[in-house]
């Protein structure tokens, strides 16, 4: 029975994350995480595909609205028809000949885009009843080759060669499905290292987290060097030698800030610099990296497309791939990127602060790691621990690695219940901290 | 008497242009020429400010939203102390911790952007009742480095390097405002070349040019090859060896395949290729004019911010720089590429197909060649003759040369009847329209 999307179902989702100062950063002093969520209604009882894209608070009924503008590519679609030929299809929905002129492929529209696309996937992953690691893990080299939207990255990546990655990896994908099964996908955790906590609580936070076994951690910097330097002092004095310590500066810098404020933090050991400047500025990017070496330059979750992804990747500028599950168009611009990643020997450690984006990406990793790079070797998926509560499938760490989720689907759900709680701006929890704030202070 | 902004009002306004084909080219075949228009009102009486951001069509409704999401930071300011340190409140617009998060600095959020700080050019330009281009020529060198936002740039431009390029050209200043009230500032038409155009038409229209005086034409490319090389066997013809030639691909091309295509191209000899490929792509645009030499590579009507021109100014990568009005973060924005553009010896040429931007670009050259370049050597606008008549003051074009504008403001003023008439979707041109056509084609 083929399956018709019949309406599209969205709702303006936040989370008054900025209450707590989790997720503060050197740019982002007080984000309030949100969803701009959708759901793909079908005609077959029962099936529905669940999507969002991840931002911070205002701005998010932007992409709410620009999920709509989308819509017309979407209702009155076969499923089937779409993931017969989904390269293309993504190509038709990201190149409309009027919409395209409000991106191309960036910002609002391209965010929506991703909420739409991986909609799609959790829709056809519940269809055919895997999880979307397993329904991409399943699929051969040349299926694999037609998700792609190869437009616009052919001097980097061509169908042939992606074809001849995934075929050198796709007769020992079985022994690492596995080994994810034995013991899971390696993470890190962002949650010690807010720049807006105390000292007391970073330091109980790491103690904790080296007690679950994390053996990396990444800590905010930007705002002030000597605070960045007493706190980098206290975690690798927490942390010990051997752990993994990271920064991040969440694009605070001109880029010969970047060089002159990391040289005053590389005692400290620092195993990458994420973010260090613009997110556009892949020639920046490069100069840093060329003057910090061997502190390793890291982006992605605000490189917009697999265009500048392939300048990043191609010019050496930077030594970690953070690929983000909503920043880029969805899974299929995803999988450009991890094949032109895995072409130039670069290991994708994706973002996942937020909220709904560890879900997303657990599935995006495993997926490299069986059947596009084969590797685990400098690997990591970033985790967060907060905002899992209002999944369905959250994700499940144990002893500091992701265990493969086992559901149909990309794992995003939310609660029906979360979504009409945390609705912006009239749901329950908005309205009482509305009334609870004076007024100077009411969002 | 100090000038308060009170309110927002906006306007969906787009021209059904697609049933011309006027504006059709490679990736963009049916446009509808568009405008997210705002008017910031004040407590002044009878003063305004009047801005839009242009966009072919759908997606013209997420830029008036956008421009809802940024009223906040400008209703209930002043415009003297917005203007007072007019830079600061750039960054400040374009770096809220929340929004910012779905840009940042590019797409639906950046164009919206634009509206905003142009509008507020020309509410200022109105309160001191000058045009915005000697508004700006007006300025002292300190003065003009206060207006640009420096973030991100300084490893290309510093302040005190924008200063001194300032400094060289104040002197002689006059001069080249005697010299554009003389002679003007010279253009080439696009007109001529639409991709949906017949032959007849296109031959036709480039006589007519010749005879209006214009020396360079530009064509669209990038379909169909020998359509391309039929088409500018046809203008070379017409127009003769001596006039410029310049072609346009709107992004269509892979790099492997811009550098093929133009070697097929090149014995019509173009005097530029503009966007051979994707406007994110620096490296890409480098490979290309590296490839193609001596014909220079264009692009920048889709370069989302000066962060990215600085990486095609720095790097050689363009050989003409083609900034547009309202995809970069209006005027402010601008003046860093102009002044950017000026060090690294790179002719601005801007765009400005599309409605409003004839009107906009004009006060942006005339400044660049008052006060910055102080050149128009390689230097012209693009000319697009139409839809002028709904501007409350329409650009004067004599014998192929833009007048200098006279009236207060940045001339970006529609008529109020063209407001009504146009709007979408709703207003009588569009209801009559939807009347017409048949249900499959209603937009």
């Amino acid at each position: 029975m083929p399956t018709t999307i019949t309406q599209i179902e969205t709702y303006d989702v936040r989370f008054p994350t900025s209450l707590t100062l989790a997720g503060s950063d050197a740019m982002h002093p007080d984000p309030d995480y949100s969803a701009a969520y959708v759901i793909l209604h079908t005609d077959s009882p029962g099936l529905e595909g669940h999507g969002l894209t991840f931002t911070i608070g205002r701005g998010n009924e932007l992409c709410v609205a620009a999920i709509h503008s989308l819509a017309p590519f979407v209702v009155g679609q076969r499923l089937e028809e779409i993931v017969a030929d989904f390269g293309r299809y993504w190509d038709r929905l990201t190149n409309d000949g009027q919409l395209r002129w409000v991106g191309p492929e960036k910002g609002v529209l391209h965010l929506a885009t991703a909420a739409v696309i991986n909609a799609l996937w959790d829709l056809w992953a519940k269809a055919v009843g895997k999880p979307v690691w397993k329904l991409l893990a399943d699929l051969t080299p040349e299926e694999i080759v037609r998700l792609v939207p190869f437009r616009h990255i052919t001097d980097a990546l061509t169908p042939d060669e992606a074809l001849h990655l995934l075929r050198q990896q796709a007769p020992t994908r079985a022994e690492r499905e596995r080994e994810l099964f034995r013991s899971g996908y390696p993470c890190y955790t962002t949650s010690a290292g807010w720049l807006g906590y105390s000292d007391e609580q970073v330091a109980a936070l790491a103690r904790q987290a080296i007690d679950q076994g994390f053996t990396a951690i990444k800590m905010k910097v930007g705002q002030d060097l000597a605070h960045d330097r007493a706190r980098a002092a206290l975690l690798r004095q927490v942390i010990g030698p051997d752990r993994k310590l990271m920064m991040d500066a969440n694009q605070r810098w001109d880029v010969p800030q970047a060089i002159a404020w990391m040289r005053e933090l590389a005692e400290f050991d620092p195993w990458w610099i994420e973010e260090p400047t613009h997110p556009d500025d892949v020639l920046g990017h490069k100069a840093i990296a060329e003057a910090i070496a061997p502190i390793g330059v890291a982006t992605g979750e605000h490189v917009a497309n697999r265009v500048v992804f392939k300048q990043l990747l191609a010019s050496g500028a930077i030594r970690f791939c953070q690929i983000d599950a909503c920043r880029l168009g969805g899974v299929n611009e995803v999988i450009a990127v991890l094949l032109m990643a895995a072409k130039f020997g670069v290991p994708v450690c994706p973002h996942a602060g937020g909220v709904g984006l560890c879900e997303y990406v657990q599935h995006l990793s495993m997926f490299d790691y069986i059947a596009v790079s084969g590797s685990l070797e400098h690997r990591m998926i970033e985790h967060v621990d907060h905002l899992h509560e209002h999944f369905v499938d959250p994700v499940t760490v144990r002893n500091a690695r992701y265990l493969p989720p086992q559901r149909p689907g990309y794992s995003i759900e939310m609660k029906r219940e979360s979504l009409e709680q945390y609705r912006w701006p009239d749901g329950p929890v908005w309205r009482e901290l509305r009334q609870r704030a004076p007024a100077s202070e009411q969002r």
